[in-house]
């Protein structure tokens, strides 16, 4: 049993509150963690805005956390009570299924979220599952590591999974993930090119280590690029210029989505044929991802750009994040 | 210069008309083949009736070739006068751009199609590029090989690119193309099932190499099989469920469709996100895929299903292929 603070959200486009909450036993297999930082990820906000339909309230959002681990189950495995650690999205997965057994615990059906009927890290305390627990590697700072365990594997896993050094790369959107996105493509070795809605933020992007930036509203900046591109990363969650996207591609390019797109996107199989060309999508990653990942960045001195806010300032830090005002994200820094 | 007899298409829905056609000089590079026997491929159907707008009559289709070389150019590599060989869907790529020069000759933007502005193999004689004049390996029966040529390799091609052993995969369309699908996937080890839209043809299917067989036009077909298959190939170029073929992938699984669907499919994004999925295409397959296909039909005893005409019956053939008739694939015999 713990008794603990936290930031709730009560219903749809309310501030959140400052609440006294009650956890029951800790799990066998659970970790509880003391939050130190907590990013703000847009999905926060299209969960308290039950943008979704899924959100539980009274909820408690954050889902970019990082802490002290200040308890741990009889059952958890390969941590210790002080050690820092990070949590994501995802706060337990089966751990049985073919998925969990096979590495791709991320993609277990029975995978528990966060923020999804669970109570996240906007909050002095959130628990997970010891494997969901992720260690931070030395070199990884602290206050700014929380945007790593969603936004950032959000747009590290597509590049593990499908990008080479010599790969051309173009970033689609450039806020909280694209922004980490062109770092971790950057780093990863690729030519990138930065789309952007916003021509205040050419060159900023360009200091994130894009090669190129064009703007993304102009369907002419992919038309002038056809042909060009082996793998294109989508973060942004508005209908684009599919087609000229597509036609962007070089032979067997691949145009990732990783933006929850609200409407279904029109993909003409001729366009995909000729260039044996793919369209795909992926969320997250797995704890091994993640941490491959943090190595990664670890190694390649990486880190988000951030703006902080102290946790009790959060409602203002929510509206900034709704403004489009972020800078690349926010982290809140827990102020109980 | 070549004097031969061919089978012209003079305008969209019209019969085929022999004709006696002149060839210039043989280019350096070039092969002409004396036809033996030549298969019909739907696409010479679009082609004769202009269904994809870019038929130049006019126009000598057929582009499942198999014959004999009766002449060489002087810089053709790699051939002899008397070889037996086969001509797809592509007569010839430029050789020397950067998708030519790794390996994807069938990615090439200059690629010649055998049918498109080039004279086929419903004629005596044909022409192609040296590189994409196949040798038949042996093993493999000169009458019934020409199918593989078009339909066998791009049925084939994902196999290759995407399928192990140890996958469930599913043909959807059981013709010309998917029941070389469901023989080549058996033949690969998977575990298949064939989605047809004729019952009649369950127990063939069955017989073709398929485990289980399904109707492609009751959704619950793949309803009933959700997150089950790690490749779904589809072969028909008609509108499907495919909210309902999405979510029959399972994690990591693809949809490739080579069935040139009309009208765009829409794709909505979060499906493919939760399960890591994705949707792609292929056309055909570069020389070399198509001669991996054939060692690999050779060694597995593999063969269209094939029914024969003359082609001095070419018309009545033309018709039994519309009609929807086929088992599974037509080859006309030359007897000029």
């Amino acid at each position: 049993m713990t008794t603990t603070e936290a930031w709730v959200a009560t219903a749809a486009n309310q501030p959140l509150t400052r609440q006294t909450i009650e956890f029951g036993p800790l799990g066998a297999e659970e970790v509880e963690v003391e939050v130190e930082h907590c990013g703000i990820c847009h999905s926060d906000l299209s969960m308290l805005n039950n943008e979704w339909g899924m959100t539980q309230y009274p909820a408690v959002l954050g889902h970019e956390v990082v802490g002290r681990i200040v308890e741990l189950g009889p059952a958890a495995k390969g941590l210790k009570v002080g050690q820092r650690v990070g949590i994501g999205w995802t706060a337990s997965s089966c751990m049985h299924c073919r998925q969990c057994m096979s590495g791709d615990q991320h993609l277990c059906a029975h995978a528990q979220g966060t923020i999804v009927g669970h109570r996240g890290g906007f909050s002095n305390r959130v628990r997970a599952h010891w494997a969901w627990t992720i260690p931070l590697p030395e070199g990884i700072a602290a206050e700014d590591a929380g945007p790593l365990f969603c936004g950032g594997i959000t747009v590290f896993n597509p590049l593990a999974l499908y990008a080479q050094p010599i790969h051309r790369v173009g970033i689609v959107g450039i806020g909280g993930l694209g922004h980490l996105g062109v770092k971790f493509a950057s780093a990863y070795g690729c030519e990138v090119t930065a789309f952007t809605s916003s021509e205040g933020k050419f060159d900023e992007a360009r200091q994130l280590g894009a090669h190129h930036v064009a703007s993304s509203r102009d369907s002419q900046s992919f038309a002038r690029r056809a042909g060009y591109f082996d793998l294109l990363i989508v973060t942004v969650a508005v209908p684009l210029d599919w087609p000229a996207i597509i036609a962007a591609l070089a032979p067997r390019g691949r145009l990732h989505i990783v933006g929850i797109v609200p409407e279904p996107i029109k993909v003409d199989v001729f366009s995909l044929l000729m260039g044996q060309r793919s369209v795909s999508s992926s969320p997250t990653g797995s704890p091994t991802d993640i941490a491959q990942m943090l190595d990664f960045a670890a190694r390649h001195r990486l880190a988000p750009q951030t703006e902080h806010f102290p946790m009790s300032r959060m409602n203002e830090a929510m509206e900034h994040l709704a403004a489009g005002k972020a800078r690349y994200r926010i982290v809140l820094d827990a102020d109980f």
